[in-house]
């Protein structure tokens, strides 16, 4: 039976201007990860007035998601593992501390601690199949510098539709002059995450490129997940090499084709050409829908239906 | 399939001298909650050295609860509903706010808050056979004054071989001449179970007289829980009417007719004699256990053994 939970984290890595499109804003990003569960769970957010968009305003990937679990009713527990803020729902508690600046500072300085509690969390829940997803602002940038510091030629994908890559390159690059472990380089949804791999021994990582960074900590310590579930938009992604990457982890994907060309609303159908491209479980929504024999067209009908609601 | 949740909570009532057995001292019983559960995950507690035990050393029913986990393995989460201290393993965060001392103060400050997170996260985990237990000292005697504020001639039981009656009638009439909410003579556990069996609609209660307090507070509102499964010292309690009460509101119960009189243990062979009781969802896991065809003699030596293990 499937069981999909939400990590939702933040670091300061997020706050260097022009790194994450995960917000309208800098100032607006700390909000983003529980905005996006309190949008699933409440059809708005209640920390915020206003969904979490990109800055030209494309919605966030919880759309995806709650398209999905509408029609499939997936059970969904939202996890915060060093999110700013509370998700305005019940949730499993496993850290309020964010990550620092990495070009200074520790992005996961409770690594030992979280990896611990995620695999114990990831024990108790063994008996389901395990669906695991995120919202962290930024989190892209850690995860490069999670796979580089373990040898990958890693390059993550971004929100935007240009990837900031020189941007993320240099910040990377600093932090891996300060050291190479996930507490030094990494994010506390990594180090949670890859617990709940190595507890679970089959969990499905709902993600793209920040997902690959889990699995190859995971395979540090001997485990991996069954697989990463994600949109064509991180596997079609040319700045980054998801497909090369995961391959040479040696971790299975799955990768859904859902298409947003023909909506009528512009933030959607700009999905198409690399906006925003996942995030909050979205391919793990998609692949558990998909495995449940619902098909692409009635989430996209859906997501369709869940836009018109949010800008009327 | 089964998932078992325990909500963790205090009031200040257990603070009052002679009302609460759930801890060695009145000092010590505000570690129960967490220690309950830290004790569940790693075999002892992480916040305070020693199993909890009533004041004449008798140990915790958390030990009942673990046996049948270790030999069933349910997947069991638990929830933070207004306890003092966090329990030191990933939970739930519903509340660290708790209850006052109903003479003087609301007992269920956030009754409303609670009633409704407990509503949303019942209703998440519907697809589950959900199991839920409790932990929170004092709570018999918020749970009478529940009882008796909806009209109910109720008589809860006590983890005290003598249940101390007069002292706990007084406490009610003083909270009943404050009001007859579950904000005010309430508790915390109560308020957000009731939510979540409302929210769930076919929970399982794992408990005593105090989950008679749930139910009927979920009648109020039009809904019931499957049913609530106890011990048999919580049926045979002659100062006490499990049976009585649970008609009256209309709940089918099941009664695990576990026997630790055989137990080389003093401490476990005087469960037969009134002490304990039940409590920590010991009820629901030996009904978990049952259903699921496990025998009662396996998991009495189970319980055998752990209590070796704690001794030693």
């Amino acid at each position: 039976m499937y069981l999909m939970t939400v990590v939702i984290s933040n670091t300061k890595v997020a706050e260097i201007p022009g790194i994450s499109a995960a917000g309208k804003s800098t100032e607006l990003i700390k909000y983003t990860p529980p905005a996006d569960i309190e949008y699933i769970f409440y059809g708005k957010p209640k920390c915020i007035d206003a969904i979490p968009v990109t800055p030209e305003g494309h919605p966030t990937p919880a759309i995806i998601t709650k398209a999905a679990k509408e029609i499939m009713n997936f059970p969904l527990i939202p996890i915060r593992a060093g999110s700013i803020l509370p998700p305005r729902t019940p949730h499993i508690y496993a850290s309020s501390t964010p990550g620092g600046d990495i070009r200074f500072e520790d992005g996961s300085p409770e690594h030992e601690k979280l990896l611990e509690d995620g695999i114990i969390l990831g024990k108790e829940l063994r008996k389901f199949d395990l669906v695991i997803g995120e919202s962290i602002p930024g989190g892209t940038t850690t995860a490069l510098a999670v796979l580089r510091s373990l040898g990958y030629d890693a390059h993550t994908s971004s929100a935007f539709k240009d990837n900031p890559v020189s941007l993320k390159e240099k910040v990377v690059n600093m932090a891996l002059k300060r050291g190479k472990s996930v507490k030094c380089c990494g994010d506390p949804m990594i180090s949670f995450v890859a617990g709940m791999v190595i507890g679970h021994g089959n969990a499905i990582l709902g993600g793209g490129t920040q997902m690959l960074a889990v699995a190859a900590i995971a395979k540090e310590e001997g485990y991996k997940p069954k697989l990463i579930a994600t949109t064509k938009y991180i596997a079609n992604d040319k700045s980054a090499n998801f497909k090369e990457i995961a391959e040479e982890i040696g971790v299975d994907y799955y990768i859904s084709q859902i298409d947003l060309s023909k909506s009528k609303y512009k933030g959607l159908r700009e999905y198409e050409i690399g906006y925003v491209k996942e995030g909050v479980g979205a391919g793990g929504a998609l692949y558990m829908a998909e495995k449940s024999g619902i098909k692409l067209e009635d989430i996209e009908k859906k997501i369709e239906e869940l836009y018109g609601r949010l800008i009327e």
